[in-house]
């Protein structure tokens, strides 16, 4: 009666979301999905990317007996969670959300800044799920953030991160020019994207005094553990803690060295064997 | 009897192939494809970039009439030339032979440069070209320099800009060192992809004194006027020149919008009306 939990990332951004999944449920299996033979998903369209995430969500479902699923991919929540849900038959969490509700928990000022990939800005799917909650939202895509994550340029005190410490300035300093402009007050900084929170000191550093930083891979892992935990709590007894070295496996559709060398960067752990999959396309 | 010459690409980067072929070849109708929805080819295995080059050639090829195939892509030119000419019954060239070739010709010392995508740097496929024609090539993989030319930072005046010109300066210092290292005396370095021609400036300002840059887009252009002129030369009559705003059709396989919007940076000019071709993957 484990329960297995997918996840899912376009590629390895959504390992920081299974990093906060794997100490707090150990009586959890995780198969995680890493579709690298078409990310990034952040440039491509709604059409293209709904496609395929729902490719990726019944691999996880059908051939790996998931019976959760954590769309751990700002980009796909944002735009395939809908195709997803009606494309397999379990539960089905986004990080948006999560994201979203922590954020309106954190703000008084109920103004809030968004940086994430260019396809989820355009989605306005933040700024929906804000406003569902009163609050407003003001979205920026950072396309470079990514690419200095995968670069590794995240070491703060070299040439390579005053690059990356450089970039995000000009970020932030373009987005609270903009929140200015329409007369915002924002207290919080959503990390809208699964990559940034290898980020995390660098944007600690630039943020505005009084802005509080919320990632939005560690909320939906609250949200999942919160869950899962719920169901522990129903059927305590017919779960089992499941050794670490089964806990997990790992699939990408994608050049599996590349998963492995950078996963563990993610992961903060190795992340083992990763079996190569052909989504078919 | 106005030849269709196919020029296929990943992304828009091959329009600055296209851009020395349009005014350059006025007897020629161009078919442009770039495999967005896949894009970027650099950071995937062989077997997958093989897989969707040969899609995207067999489209221009069988859909689109083009009675020959300029690779204007550096990855795949590395990666699936040999697949694509397999595939298809037309000539097709390439872009790094003829980057190499015109390196080989800049060179004294015999000893070069080459900046490119992970992929290409991965295929060592520089570096066979030019142990054939007897010189010694080290490669870089620089994967910032792509979404940055992308973001458009790409003004050197600007504090975006600098970032860029930061970025170069990171990059070129490990590649000089590590040529350094291995005893190399370059004179030459090779732009091995074709995003890289709108860093030009950056790369001008960056490189060491007596360092020619060579950028395999422009060589691989020559090339074609070459063949292609050989061919009027002895069929001179048959052909005729077509108007300038019948001599490009351009195809995307997603987003057509963003390929109207960033793909005039790399053509120099407005692209016209994109259509969306579905490759199927």
């Amino acid at each position: 009666m484990t329960p297995t939990i997918g996840v899912f990332d376009s590629g390895f951004g959504g390992l920081t979301v299974l990093r906060a999944l794997l100490d707090r449920l150990p009586h959890a299996q995780f198969a995680f999905l890493g579709d690298t033979a078409r990310l990034p998903y952040g440039s491509k369209s709604r059409r293209t990317i709904a496609r395929y995430a729902v490719e990726s969500a019944r691999f996880l479902v059908n051939e790996q007996g998931a019976e959760f699923l954590v769309i751990a991919c700002n980009t796909a929540s944002a735009l395939a969670l809908d195709a997803i849900q009606d494309a397999v038959s379990v539960s089905v969490l986004g990080v948006i959300e999560p994201g979203a509700q922590a954020a309106s928990a954190a703000s008084q000022t109920k103004d809030v800044l968004v940086i994430a990939t260019d396809a989820t800005v355009q989605s306005r799917a933040y700024t929906a799920a804000f406003r569902a909650l009163g609050l407003r939202a003001i979205e920026k895509a950072c396309p470079l953030l990514v690419p200095l994550v995968e670069e590794g340029w995240i070491d703060s005190s070299s040439a390579a991160g005053a690059v990356t410490a450089e970039v995000i300035r000009i970020y932030l300093a373009e987005l609270t020019a903009e929140a200015a402009t329409h007369g915002f007050s924002p207290d919080v900084l959503v990390l809208g994207c699964t990559h940034y929170p290898l980020l995390r000191p660098f944007f600690e550093a630039a943020v505005p005094a009084g802005v509080r930083i919320i990632d939005s891979a560690q909320a939906a892992a609250e949200a999942v553990v919160h869950s899962i935990n719920s169901r522990i709590a129903l059927h305590g007894n017919e779960f089992q803690a499941v050794p670490p070295n089964a806990q997990l496996r790992c699939f990408a559709s994608d050049s599996v060295e590349k998963f492995e060398r950078l996963g563990s960067r993610f992961l903060g752990r190795p992340v083992g064997n990763v079996q190569l999959v052909d989504l078919g396309g």
